[in-house]
């Protein structure tokens, strides 16, 4: 290879742009690594989000794209005075709002060697060990997580990755649309969607997506779980009034308060009524690498796919979501469609796996890569570790709570989120939020159930320690303290 | 940080993991950019695809994930022993399969510095400059490619990078869907989806997902480009028999030849019949940088929305697939829906993009950093030039092919894609292809058009030089010669 050598004038009239110079590329490249380390390990000394107004990161780009080339310094330059002052820093020990994007220095590791190799696997034959590893990690999951058998590549099901649970649960919703409209003739638009009020947004958005009459909010519990006595009414209800139950969506923990839907009993419902049976785990499917999570797994074994994002809770960086289905036949006559430019004599021998068929794109990078790495470089046990330090915390921090004089846990922690409020209101515990947030020492997400506003406490960052919960502990502690009367608040926050 | 302190027992009894160590990562993230390095240089000595069989992949790996850690060294010697062997290198100077994947050393580093960073942009708030980066290179993408101004985000349009053309499309399609049935009230079974026979399969993919009634494929003419008269007199014989015309995709450069569709034509009936119109170039649109090609864009000022893949053909790795709508509104009320954790102040101001609102997923990463740094590590300039060298080499080489006594080509060569056959027939130009592939020199795509067998010669690998086109001449030049006769082919090709 000649890219780095200017004495091949024949096919580079005006010498070889710099960007091709794999020379530079190795200084580039350990110098970027070493940027990447200075910044995780400098996290703790910046405020959890950079304060930035709209508009302030574009005025400090140049208004037309450079005509000439631009030297890496410069670049990497543009990092700290461009990039990093325009972040919320999701990978900040003081990191607790949302759910967390859990990353880890393999899983970077393991994008850039994906970058790098640069290849795709549409199907089997354009680069076989892409498609390869992924179904062997994924069956691996299958057996790390407790999850059943017959979902591996080997069996009837299979594994695919997919950019985010949004589009797992998409894909799943296209299919059981296409199952129904195969089984009753019904058009998506009498087809219903059912999930619990505390499902996630992208179950309706999914089932906007795929053009779905409507989705019905399945009443839930004082737990926040979908109560399946509300379910089969809705779904008799619905029947009565000529509508076509098609699917419903179980959530093995919810992003609200992460609860946890009775998937055996809905599953009951789905086979008795044909519908398709889905279960975002997105968050807390990750929990079940370790086998004291696994009794909220009762009843999966009888769903029709399933979905959970490594990139939430299990150390690899986005995008990796997992998404399973109990049998890959319909998913594949769903989604297949091979032009003349696509056929292959693999393809066509049926030995081999074309993940192009398993989603919407068609292109698709080598993502496995990284889950591989993570999971070999902690080994089980090192991820399990991990995450039982933060439930721990959670647990404890929740206990904390409880004991305070003006707290309280509004839901269960059975993973590491903890959902609380302020005994004096709404005013007061956004208030909470609003004085944390601005510390800059923690980030949190203030949010509303049943119509009251709580607090949502995530433990999942790489680099938290007991340290920083028990910094986070003094904040709210203080904090709630200062709040201890409505009239303390202000109405300014009501 | 004190990852990398092992005197803070307090939060790691059993020790911290080696996986995050951050001098650690320092020290396997130079082995792993040195590496690749090695692998981008070593590329020309390997055969482009590795021979490998269904399973050889798998039989390496261990039948269970593993419990303990693995050292870095042993994931980095997998790569040699493992993955390597199972690719096709489509980063290979001799890769002119399908459509190229075409990444560079800036690209690779954009995607480790977002990876590094580990930040999410589903909304503004969630990093700022995740966002405003994003929007700013895509405005900036819009001068540079000669699109029409109204696009950018700081008028009525916007774009947006999604992971494929698959996915734009779909977005298109799920858009103009909603719009058809608000104005009509026609159900998605009874709406209809135009596209030339040679446009890609991502759109009847993604009317299929998308739930539309028919894709009706339109002729194309002598050139392969969709025939405006066929997609009127399709549309009214649609209307006629009470189904509801809704969009109509047209291709700047079709993947079987890189035929240009008269967007302008298929504009002035979209207008007639109030139809939305999209357009995928996919491929072609990254040559949009050069004034030269831009007389493919006419009737583009007309469109409703646009993507085109620089991934493909602009330097850089996959993924991603911008996407530019002539008006955001209605691409946002079909995809926004805001549940209480994710509502925002910024986000309610009106004054900020919230792009989880611009295509399914919720989750997104910042895929403007490399291509950011793609456009200022090569310029316009640089870029310019080796799309230039790209096509300049397509047209020599189809030149030498209509001038060769045995070959033709079947198309134009617009861009950088050469479409010829072989005139002693179709088993001679599957012949012709099975033995370039078999020789690991090279490696071309064949498939089929008009029922009839021709090969695709895309030139689009970062590597390629002029030597290595040189070398493809003379393995086509020879092996053409070698199937001068039919009966020289054998029957078992017919």
């Amino acid at each position: 290879m000649a890219r780095s050598d200017p004495g091949d004038a024949s096919d580079s009239p005006g010498g070889e742009p710099a960007a091709l110079d794999l020379e530079a590329f190795r200084r580039h490249g350990h110098a970027l690594v070493d940027w990447i380390a200075d910044y995780l390990a400098g996290l703790d000394d910046r405020p959890v989000r950079e304060p930035v107004e709209p508009g302030d990161i574009r005025a400090r780009l140049p208004a037309a794209p450079p005509e000439r080339p631009e030297p890496f310094d410069e670049l990497l330059a543009d990092l700290d005075r461009v990039v990093v002052p325009g972040l919320s820093h999701w990978q900040h020990p003081g990191w607790y709002a949302y759910f967390p994007a859990m990353s880890s220095p393999p899983a970077v590791l393991g994008e850039l060697a994906a970058a790098g190799l640069g290849v795709q696997g549409m199907l089997w034959s354009t680069s076989p060990a892409v498609t390869e590893i992924e179904a062997h990690v994924l069956d691996w999951l299958v057996d790390a997580c407790g999850l059943p058998e017959h979902w591996k590549t080997t069996g009837p099901g299979g594994g695919v990755i997919q950019m985010s649970a949004s589009d797992s649960t998409h894909t799943a919703l296209v299919v059981a649309r296409e199952r129904t409209r195969r089984l009753t003739g019904a058009p998506a638009e009498s087809q219903v969607v059912y999930a619990s009020a505390e499902s996630h947004s992208s179950v309706t958005k999914g089932a906007r997506v795929a053009g779905f009459g409507e989705v019905r909010p399945v009443a839930v519990d004082a737990t926040f779980a979908l109560d399946p006595d509300a379910l089969a009414a809705a779904v008799e209800s619905d029947r009565r009034a000529g509508l076509v139950p098609s699917v419903v969506c179980s959530t093995i923990g919810t992003t609200g308060t992460t609860a946890v839907d009775p998937v055996a009993a809905v599953a009951e419902i789905a086979r008795t009524h044909d519908m398709w049976h889905h279960v975002d785990a997105a968050y807390a499917g990750s929990a079940m690498i370790c086998p004291e999570f696994r009794h909220h797994l009762a009843g999966v074994e009888a769903v029709d796919s399933y979905t959970f994002n490594p990139h939430k809770w299990l150390a690899t960086n986005f995008d990796c979501s997992v998404f399973w289905v109990a049998d890959r036949r319909p998913l594949i006559e769903t989604l297949s469609i091979v032009p003349p430019y696509l056929r292959d004599a693999a393809s066509a021998s049926g030995r081999v796996i074309d993940y192009r068929d398993w989603h919407v794109p068609l292109g698709r990078r080598f993502r496995a890569l990284k889950l591989w790495w993570v999971l070999r470089s902690f080994g089980l046990e090192g991820l399990r570790s991990l995450l039982r330090r933060h439930v721990g915390w959670a647990r404890d921090l929740a206990g904390r709570i409880d004991g305070h004089p003006h707290l309280e846990t509004i839901a269960p922690t059975p993973f590491a989120l903890v959902s609380f409020r302020h005994l004096a209101g709404d005013a007061a515990t956004r208030a909470l939020v609003e004085r944390i947030n601005a510390s800059g020492r923690a980030y949190l997400t203030g949010s509303e159930i049943d119509g009251r506003a709580y607090v949502r406490v995530s433990i999942g960052s790489t680099w938290t320690t007991a340290r920083h919960v028990d910094e986070l502990w003094e904040l709210i502690d203080t904090t709630a303290l200062s709040l201890a009367t409505p009239t303390a608040d202000g109405d300014d926050h009501a």
